[in-house]
């Protein structure tokens, strides 16, 4: 394995590709646009559900599974929602394959062609809702708190690893409730939970408001979202939380009897986070040498690698290795013991570097005289001789100076990206250079897509109960009450 | 909510029917085939999981997630594998939608056709030997022993809920070995997993061996398997594991550089367990009033339902039910208080019955009183009145009796509807009043398919290192060597 990145400098992108195929995180597959996620980018992705999924269930929600496929006629049911998604699909018209008798070769059975195609879901508000219909009659069946881990399809042109592919993992929750209030509020405590998430688990800053109505998921009267700021200052939408208002109930006749004995259509919301998230991931973190991993999403938290010559040397290390490992084990920390002999460690040292495995510790024969061990840390690459008396409480207290280092590290870099812009040429050149720029907006779409035109940004976010301030659009000079936030995105 | 079943003699299959639906477990879709897993179902599905999960991961294994979609000239790689599965399967031929301008409906776009059809997965085999042949060069990438969650689709023309259906959840194992021999142990510690989960977890007894080859899997040298018998007599295969020989390392040239620095074809297994299970648990335990669960795979193991008239009733019983709570939750039980104000106690009673909650309590003012609370278990319907002093363990140790009990009672029913045949006469009638029926058979395909024409029976399993015993073949009279299973089966 060649472990020499890309450098950040160079090409940005290429030295995104490079991390996600040297770390062994995923790889394209032989599908165009699906990829392949390997067993070290998978183990990240389950540590993010098993935390997501506890947080889902600590709001009172409840998973479920739903079918992969969508029936043609249900994307025309919501006018916003048809534009859309039902464009770069996936479209199912057979049920069948059989052997062509001349070629040998297997070929479509043309006899089994379906009477109404079948979509592979890009989301699944058209078949939840469908379903929806049946189970809610009363404000006795509401609120309706449901989530799907799954698979969905959108057919991209240009993929790329994580951050867009065809087929990706992801979940989400669709929402029923009796009132607009009841509704718009969980669609706002969803946003707050993946805040919440990718700020105290990915170490990741984000920014949270709504979408201007170009950006707004289709078929949503509001859109709440976190952005991010990645190393080479664009955004990058890490979660959207939708408040549906009654469109899917009135496209798909859901009514509830309330307690006044009167017939409502339903309320809803809908909520997603997908793999894209290890992208983010990713370019917040990780440098020239690699991956960097916040520790609390490691799938490998310490990695410890012995340094011999002589078999009896690597036995007395193994020895005091084990005890290590089972005071770290005993704290939930995840160990890995790398003797494997095949390697050398500077060879070892550069692989884990690579996957970034946030601390690493060395033994050799003269550590193991002097009760002494070597820490290594991932995020700053410093090194240090420490005594191996209660080393356990040590790197435990080091996984969390990492988690945050990395954390604040995260925020200065987006705060030294982010500025203001109050003239039209002043904003052109700020937008150039990368990052957030805050600057006023007349709030029309016509604006916000003649801007993206001239500059390829967009407005990543309107705040919410943001700072008010008078002020005039960059572009037309009409007024504005409050800057939002513009850049250029993945 | 009618809670009247449909009583398993009248109709076994529309017993099982109407206990999926009454259970809330799962419904049919608007998909024809695709059923919806409803909040119920699913956390049982979510505890099968996580149990089996850790069952892999401690033997080694990794999850990885490949594509939903294969190329369909995959299916043509491996002889017998097309043959099995290329034939009934849902095919992508398409990947855009549009409005037709003269309807204004959503059309598929004429312009959008792939070049070549991909497939949705009916199992992953050819989409994970084209990764393997990347992954793998040298004996030091072996074993590779990967696991994935995922759905797949064949498309059935008589679906079942959770039995059969075009769209299922499963988990699918597929390693790749050095030898012939690991790759056996392999399936073989596998097969043991399997019957280890569905022994201990589902408390449904299971006979483990091996397929005939009219019923290996498309592609396999040899299949493990593990057969249950539901209620009603049949068998019901709970999971297999493949031995797959080098067939699929040949189909997609996945060589290795071994010790001897010489190229080898690699050898493989794949294995995998479905939301079939699902139909087994609840075919195997289930009685006129619904559902009975096992209460290690229970999503709720205890309900507990307030008898009061007054509200000052309420909230002294509350009070006391909240230290049970505490109590039974420090042991990890999952407990549900039910006191919803909507229904009356012999709805509740009716309704926690219907879903199998192993336990329920029940505590009134009288209770309160005497310091006392009634026990109902769920596989016996009976109900003591018990003092309320230490009650946690009392129903820590019920729920552990009512494992055993409910498994002891699956295989006594096993064990009365297990008989031996030695004539065709005797056999057909055996076979008639159901069951597992042991008798010779004279191992070709053909005598096997003529039995299976004939009564409808196959067989289910040959016993592995099973008793030797000279005889003769029920059907052709030809020598045998041991007794193999016949049952008529799902």
């Amino acid at each position: 394995m060649a472990k020499q990145l890309t450098k950040r400098e160079e090409n940005y992108s290429q030295w995104y590709n490079d991390i996600v195929i040297k770390a062994e995180l995923a790889e394209n597959s032989a599908v165009r646009g699906s990829m392949v996620i390997k067993p070290y980018g998978y183990a990240i992705w389950e540590k993010m559900q098993s935390v997501l999924d506890k947080m889902f269930k600590d709001t009172g929600h409840q998973n479920a599974y739903f079918p992969l496929f969508i029936p043609k006629s249900f994307f025309s049911k919501e006018a916003d929602h048809v534009e859309g998604f039902a464009k770069e699909c996936a479209v199912v018209t057979h049920y069948r394959l059989k052997n062509d008798e001349k070629t040998g070769k297997v070929v479509v059975d043309p006899d089994a062609k379906l009477e109404e195609e079948l979509i592979v879901r890009p989301t699944s508000e058209t078949i939840i809702w469908d379903t929806y219909s049946r189970w809610i009659q009363s404000y006795r069946d509401l609120p309706l708190l449901i989530n799907q881990w799954a698979n969905v399809v959108r057919w991209e042109m240009r993929t790329r690893l994580f951050l867009r592919t065809a087929e990706f993992l992801w979940q989400e929750g669709h929402t029923a409730h009796a009132t607009k209030e009841e509704a718009v509020e969980e669609a706002e405590r969803m946003i707050n939970v993946y805040a919440d998430f990718v700020e105290n688990w990915l170490a990741v800053p984000v920014l949270k408001g709504v979408k201007s109505p170009n950006e707004r998921f289709a078929g949503a009267v509001e859109t709440y979202c976190i952005e991010a700021m990645m190393q080479d200052g664009k955004a990058l939408q890490a979660g959207t939380s939708h408040f549906l208002g009654q469109n899917f109930a009135k496209a798909f006749d859901v009514k509830f009897l309330n307690k006044e004995n009167k017939l409502e259509y339903v309320w809803a919301t809908s909520w997603g986070v997908s793999t894209r998230l290890i992208g983010a991931l990713i370019m917040s973190h990780s440098d020239d040498n690699g991956l960097v991993l916040p520790p609390k999403l490691a799938p490998i938290q310490v990695v410890i690698v012995p340094i011999y010559r002589k078999e009896e040397q690597l036995k007395a290390i193994t020895e005091k290795v084990g005890e290590i490992i089972k005071d770290l084990k005993a704290k939930g920390i995840t160990v890995k013991y790398d003797d494997r002999d095949t390697f050398k460690p500077g060879y070892k040292f550069t692989e884990w570097e690579m996957k970034g495995v946030p601390v690493r510790l060395a033994m050799g024969p003269r550590d193991l005289e002097n009760g002494t061990i070597e820490v290594a840390r991932r995020d700053t690459l410093e090194k240090e001789i420490l005594s191996v008396t209660d080393i356990a409480n040590k790197v435990e207290s080091l996984l969390n100076q990492i988690q945050d280092n990395i954390y604040q590290k995260a925020i200065a870099f987006r705060e030294a990206n982010t500025s203001k812009a109050d003239t039209w040429e002043e904003f052109k050149e700020k937008i150039e250079k990368g990052g957030f720029v805050w600057a006023h907006w007349d709030g029309t779409p016509e604006t916000e897509q003649k801007i993206k035109e001239e500059t390829k940004a967009t407005i990543r976010l309107i705040p919410i109960n943001g700072e008010k301030e008078e002020g005039k659009c960059i572009y037309t000079g009409k007024p504005s009450e409050q800057r939002v936030v513009f850049a250029r995105s993945y």
